[in-house]
């Protein structure tokens, strides 16, 4: 199939059901033909091409593009067009993609939510903030869209909105170019229909950006070979309800009862040491503040056109003592290193909510990232898996979490889960 | 010579000019000349020796020791005594050092004094807060000692007391085992009365430790050899007046203006671009604001034995906010690479002033570091050369400062600078 044939046959899909979804922050169909036409004619010219040759891929609006508007899903930058490419749309370019649009975010990649509506149910939030990324590849508009999170802006959203949904580890993948949050908490997020997307997607961006202090030079990880492999023994999971399991709703503990069940002898419960229960604080603490700081310019000269929560946030962050925030960064390292225990010792995931349950009714929320703040505090990288399904059929995740660069074998521990739900 | 002749007439100074300068917080003369017999022993048996084989070492007494107590200049550390040597401490044992003892410091390395004085008039400070490791190699105690600096204290009392200081790239030489004040500004210092002495020492120092987040592995530098090397041409010197120029006192201007005309077209004054200007109270902001949460336990359980001034920088400390504290954390970056296009465009080497002036009469200050604040924030390299005097006949120290990692470069200009100085 050609690229013009892929990209026609999502723009197809995105006149039929985008007037309903509105994943699109952006999308201008002629630029898009024109890149799908322009990767057909490379190819035939016989030159070696890159993995995504010619796939068409959703960018959330928080990502910049050189040749598409980027405006982070706030009114103060309505128009905004950057003059350069993020470090992974030039990946992606270098790997072949067809750079689609630019998908809807929640204002600055935080709360408030965007148009886009969750394509199972309309009256329904896709969760966020990376919406229209989630609900444009569940709607089969593209096959692959990238995301950020910095609480639980991929995890939740593909969670609800039935797909599976990545966020590597802190570091893996350069977030230069992308709208800064939150230096200790920004992760870049990958959407798609199937694993073996997911590994081929972080395959192509993993990488060492000068511009990203968080990123190292290491050598690449072969992610789709590792995460086709099938593990020398069946995995271990830790099934992990953290403090907030009270919340969680009747479809998730229903969903977890049956899945824990199934998984017999393969799963063990286990309780969060002490030290990680007032990780949801740290984490609170440091991305008030860091917002604070990176939302400075916004807060100068437009506060009055911020959300009032959004606003509320960065009065926190103002309030927030350096010595806090000292202490939170401080924790990180420890509590991750206690988890490292548990990954060394005896368990090869972490299996918890994606989500307290399915999409929640009404578009005015996101829904609550409560179940992934943790894992995006210490870096770790994590996967959501659309495997179960609530009361009203909805779709409900199962979140894995792995060491902090164990994300290939995180994806073959996922993909094993996956495999063994289906055939059953 | 062996190694019992070297610290017998180390220990033999000692006795005869420490009553008077009180350089050291520990010794034990018995552990030395132990350690110098086996070092001894050692090399007769023909094996392969370290370059700093038998030779004794002064350590401030913030640097961990598992042989000796090491008690951060406190009453709240008194007979503190380590389980394991700091990594500095392994790398000298590694290369055959013989550990002479700890030495003087002010109280936890900031402001208030030890005991130690100015071994070229004893009514002087030395300077500080590394005032025993200066002292000692001024009083021809160690040829070699290790300090610290978070402000001053290494740059400072070398100029003090008339002995090469050098602060290395902020990273180069772990800090692992250290007493922290402020991981965003503390640097391992070294003393010597050489160049070629200071290279050796920093050559065996570099390198990397997982245990401090601010190395990196990196290939190590031939420091001595560099050192010694000619320059391919007679380096340019740009003179750096900072604002704070007005406070130097009349020897300084004195001094500065000789040596600028000797200099002559091989020196240009320059003005400190804008952004610098500010740098004083970032460092402020970042020092009291680490201290702060690194003096925590100190704070909660003792701070009525802490000093006033002390406390009165951890009260400081804790008012920070988050916010400023994070932008004074985010201009480092930009003001360093404002300071690389110099070095890249022109100069070989900063020339700025060590302190205000020589050695201030009085043991109750330690003097002031204001000449050595930027370089210190922005984790650049910075020596002082014992060239010029007062009118009172005390010591006055030459700065040179250069890019991060031009450690070894920057000796070698230094090199050119005293040569050239004792040509005339």
């Amino acid at each position: 199939m050609s690229s013009e044939q892929l990209v026609k046959a999502s723009l197809d899909r995105v006149r039929e059901i985008d007037g309903q979804v509105q994943a699109w922050a952006f999308l201008d169909p002629d630029h898009a033909l024109a890149q799908a036409r322009a990767a057909d004619e490379f190819r035939l010219s016989g030159q070696a091409i890159g993995l995504l040759h010619g796939v068409p891929v959703g960018l959330k609006d928080i990502i910049d593009t050189a040749d598409m508007p980027t405006e982070n899903g706030s009114v103060l930058h309505a128009g905004r067009t950057p003059s350069r490419d993020a470090t992974v749309v030039t990946m992606l370019r270098a790997a072949g993609a067809v750079i689609m649009g630019k998908t809807v975010t929640t204002e600055f990649a935080t709360r408030t939510p965007g148009k886009t509506r969750n394509p199972h149910n309309a009256a329904h939030t896709p969760g966020g903030s990376s919406s229209g990324s989630a609900a444009a590849v569940a709607a089969g508009m593209v096959p692959l869209a990238l995301g950020s999170q910095t609480t639980g802006s991929t995890i939740r959203p593909a969670s609800f909105c039935g797909v599976y949904g990545f966020k590597p580890t802190h570091g893996l993948i350069p977030r230069h170019g992308m709208f800064r949050l939150s230096r200790t908490l920004d992760h870049v997020g990958l959407f798609a229909r199937t694993i073996d997307d997911l590994a081929l997607l972080a395959g192509e961006l993993q990488g060492y950006d000068e511009r990203d202090p968080d990123t190292r030079p290491r050598a690449r990880t072969p992610f789709l070979d590792v995460a086709r492999e099938e593990p020398p023994l069946p995995p271990m999971f830790a099934f992990v309800k953290t403090p907030h399991w009270e919340r969680a709703d009747a479809d998730t503990r229903a969903a977890f009862a049956e899945l824990t069940a199934h998984l017999g002898e393969r799963v063990e419960e286990i309780e969060l040491f002490p030290s990680a229960v007032e990780a949801w604080e740290w984490h609170t603490t440091i991305m008030d503040a860091e917002i604070a700081v990176n939302l400075e310019r916004e807060w100068d000269k437009g506060r009055d056109r911020l959300s009032a929560s959004l606003r509320a946030r960065i009065e926190h962050g103002h309030q927030v003592r350096a010595l806090d925030y000292q202490r939170a960064l401080a924790r990180i390292r420890p509590l991750h290193e206690s988890f490292l225990e548990l990954f060394e010792q005896r368990y090869d995931a972490i299996l918890t909510p994606a989500a307290l349950g399915t999409a929640p009714a009404g578009l005015e929320s996101t829904g609550d990232p409560v179940f992934c703040a943790l894992w995006t505090l210490c870096g770790m990288p994590a996967v959501s898996l659309p495997l179960m399904h609530g009361a009203n059929g909805l779709p409900l995740g199962v979140q894995l979490v792995g060491p902090r660069h164990g994300d290939a074998r995180l994806l073959r521990t996922a993909r094993w889960l996956a495999a063994r739900a289906a055939s059953d």
